[in-house]
């Protein structure tokens, strides 16, 4: 891999920077100093060409076959391992994230590029369905009925703070749409912006490589909210996919809202993932527990979407081992360096205003290092009432750091008060017996309502990448509660049906085609079957 | 059925009138009369209330099994049926639409509610995913993981004026939100009171007979925006499914989008549904096509949102023969009456905006009746050119009622150039042979990106309730195009994923216990299936 260029790229191009570029460089969070190169702004008239060239190349790119669509995912997660020394090596100075931590965030992002492949090359996820003309029905004919799902078109990512990796430039949200058969302009993050042009350089390879067209990627810099701005507001631009802050991703839901033409907009914000103890397993294996939900708490310096950020256990002496145990760990724990500065004074502001709460108890803070230079935090420890917290809901709001906040509930009746009055979630967890399990099932029924992963005897940190997963949930946890941004089905935030009546076969594409030539399962007639349809 | 009452029903009961309630009542189009009797218009907490019913509602009702709720969904198509004659009778006089087309559209109300009774009963609807556990897998062992569609809570549904049955208090709306779960709030449009307090009594009736919560089902009326404010705005409210125009669709778009946790809004708008009749089709049977698009454009007085609005045809003399025709038939066309004097009125004055504009000639339009009380139209056959189509493009804005634009353009560039710049589209339709159709790939590929079915050698109006149908389309067609509301996939609008990880056995759903006890297609670690997970 070539020198760093701090250029957007723009359909295979490596672009200059415009005459009155803004430039900005990466921080290393754990020094203060900033890195080189330093990175231009893409201008307006870039984005436009960006934006351009892949409406240019959507329809070409969406009529590819899943084999196409295959080769290319798996071409771009081989590239990635291919440059995975200087990757990790590049995203551990911009996010100081450990080195472990990167290689598996690495294999994930390569173990998710080719499980869309697999889907894609597949190919039953475009939910073929078919219903044959009834000619001879009475009192009226049934023409012939075929649907099945197609791109949306130009798809704008935006990667994440917290995943330089799985959640940014080749994540995902790309990953998705372009399994999905969709191009994809990404908005790389300011704070990882080498990060971001070495997988960027090696998606445009890859789309060089597969013959497609040069539109179906490009890489956006800037450190402002211009070129985000511009992207979802352009005509062309068909959806968005976001991981990050609940302010950011309103502002991009609002801006999505009020174009002329509305267009799907999935933010992924904001979660306080509340974990509940119930009593037989509080007795039981309390302290266990407790030390579970201190490395999921602190686990990457607290900076995971699903941080378990509210633990409920009841107000008598029954939690007390419970607290002790965690209060001690909390106490004994390490400082770290978080993924920016800003992420770290922000952290540092939400847990500020939770222990100004009078009805806010500090149990445990880590000690302070004596030489705090740079973005470092120590984890932290709080507690409240479930009285205090129905009186002050926005204590429930997410502190997005290694911090949690135990709510200690009066009774049963007011623990279910409190799941009922939480806002969405990205999931819910539950410690438990069996039988705790099943005497709690008002308290599962408010929680299922409420988040998209109900977690038993787990901790919600971890999120498999697989078929079943949802990683999602409703507002504000994420803009649109029937969708994940995280497993396979992920691809059908990007793809709208699209219905053809009595085409003739010639013309139909092969998913819907009469004798199944991609031998993809189709709903026909209403029953899933790999059948061609009868004559 | 008992004589009419003129209020609402909020959960089982019949409201009294709130002291300062204003009221309304339905006008006869055919005759500018008065209907009785008068409607009470329900207050804020009256709406509160109902509200406050189907939240309670919600748990109970979503957890129904497929059984209960197909049962309930016939329950209500037998009721229906029953109240046939009344039924008919009163949708006649509200909307002036022929008997024997509402005795069509009741036939087809009760299919569709028991379409999603056999969806609902079938039960593979909900997607169910199973990734099982793999405890030995390297470098982490994988927990089980296994997801479902469910509920999404109380679902508020706008009556549509153009199909008072099919798409009003027990249409399409309602039956999908009740398989998928939901408590539904119903508020009724004001231009067919009766026709929807009767079904409701109907509806609240088998909530009564089934024994379910008495929140799963109400309707309001109110002649004004205050109810459908409130009931968008409401909290415990949790997606909205609306028929109308753009500007209605639009103001609750927008007050579902600017809630504090936004919700799902579906609203189908405004189609102009283009028509192009290729080459050698025009040339062999272009008379025949003529007269199907006459038939199809002046269908129910052009009250369809599928009608065809724009009918492209080249500039030559090739289509002489064919506009000719269509003129002949225009001009001999008969009045009839409209839906209300206010969408009378609408078509009159959208109509008068195309006939001034200085490229538009006007074909042919009936005769007015000598006699013309009430809301009453003529069909009306306009044409432009292709120029000045891409010069004006509010010329290709939807015209509800009897007329349609002829479009002629210069050459196929130019047919492309109009496919690429037109707005999104319910349908989108094309006559031809099949060489024709070969020939216009590139056309085809314009009006999939911008239409959600397209029909070859048919016409849009007729929407097949099937599993395949896709009735939706890119803005402003529809709010959101990944979603149908005709057919049994519009069942998905109200149901989100949720994911549980790790439960035993007895505590999942019955949709993803191991042994399959449900008997419905399953994807296990990727598969579809019927088969028990293996332990």
């Amino acid at each position: 891999m070539a020198t760093l260029t701090g250029l957007s790229i723009i359909g295979q191009e490596t672009v200059s920077p415009a005459n009155s570029a803004t430039s900005f460089r990466a921080v290393n969070p754990a020094t203060g100093d900033f890195l080189e190169p330093a990175y231009s702004s893409a201008s307006l008239s870039q984005v436009e060409s960006a934006v351009q060239r892949a409406a240019d190349a959507a329809s070409a790119y969406g009529k590819l076959s899943g084999k196409e669509k295959g080769r290319f995912l798996r071409s771009i997660a081989e590239g990635l391992e291919g440059a995975a020394e200087e990757l990790v090596a590049r995203a551990h100075l911009e996010s100081a994230l450990p080195l472990k931590r990167l290689q598996g965030e690495l294999a994930r992002t390569t173990n998710q590029l080719r499980l869309f492949a697999q889907v894609a090359e597949e190919g039953s996820w475009v939910q073929a369905r078919i219903d044959p003309a009834q000619p001879d029905r009475k009192p009226l004919p049934r023409a012939d009925i075929r649907s099945m799902l197609r791109p949306l078109g130009p798809v704008v990512v935006f990667g994440a703070s917290n995943f330089p990796l799985a959640f940014s430039v080749a994540g995902g949200d790309t990953a998705s749409a372009f399994a999905a058969g969709n191009p994809v302009l990404v908005k790389a993050h300011p704070a990882h912006p080498g990060t971001s042009e070495i997988v960027g350089r090696i998606i445009a390879g890859s789309v060089h490589t597969c013959g497609l067209p040069a539109g179906v990627f490009s890489l956006l810099f800037d450190a402002g909210v211009e070129v985000a701005t511009a992207l979802v507001q352009h005509p062309w631009v068909k959806a968005v996919g976001f991981t990050g802050s609940l302010a950011a991703g309103k502002a991009l839901m609002r801006l999505a809202a009020e174009r002329p033409d509305p267009i799907p907009c999935f933010t992924e914000m904001s979660s306080s993932n509340p974990l509940v103890v119930l009593p037989e397993a509080l007795a039981e294996r309390g302290t266990q527990i407790a030390a579970g939900l201190y490395e999921s708490f602190t686990l990457g310096v607290g900076q995971f979407c699903t941080k378990p950020g509210l633990v409920f256990l009841p107000a008598d002496s029954s939690a007390d081992t419970f607290v002790a145990e965690l209060t001690k760990r909390t106490a004994e724990g390490a400082a770290a360096v978080m993924l920016t500065p800003g992420i770290c004074g922000s952290f540092h502001t939400r847990l500020n205003q939770h222990k100004a709460h009078d009805q806010v108890q500090v149990l445990a803070e880590a000690a302070q290092p004596s030489n705090s230079n740079g973005a470092s935090a120590v984890p932290a420890l709080l507690q409240t009432t479930g009285d205090a917290l129905l009186k002050s809901p926005e204590l429930a709001h997410e502190v997005f750091g290694p911090s949690t906040l135990v709510v200690r509930y009066a009774d049963r009746e007011q623990l279910l008060a409190l799941a009922r009055a939480m806002e969405g979630q990205l999931t819910a967890s539950l410690h438990g017996t069996e039988s705790d399990l099943m005497a709690a099932a008002d308290l599962v029924e408010a929680l299922q309502q409420r988040a998209g992963r109900i977690v038993f005897n787990g901790f919600p940190t971890g999120v498999e990448v697989c078929h079943a997963m949802v990683h999602g949930g409703p507002f504000p946890a994420t803009s649109d509660s029937r969708w994940t941004s995280v497993g396979s089905q992920a691809i059908y935030r990007f793809s709208r049906p699209v219905c053809y009546q009595d085409f003739p076969e010639a013309a139909l594409p092969d998913e819907l085609k009469s004798g199944n030539p991609l031998d993809i399962w189709r709903l026909i007639n209403g029953n899933w079957t790999r059948d061609a349809v009868m004559a």
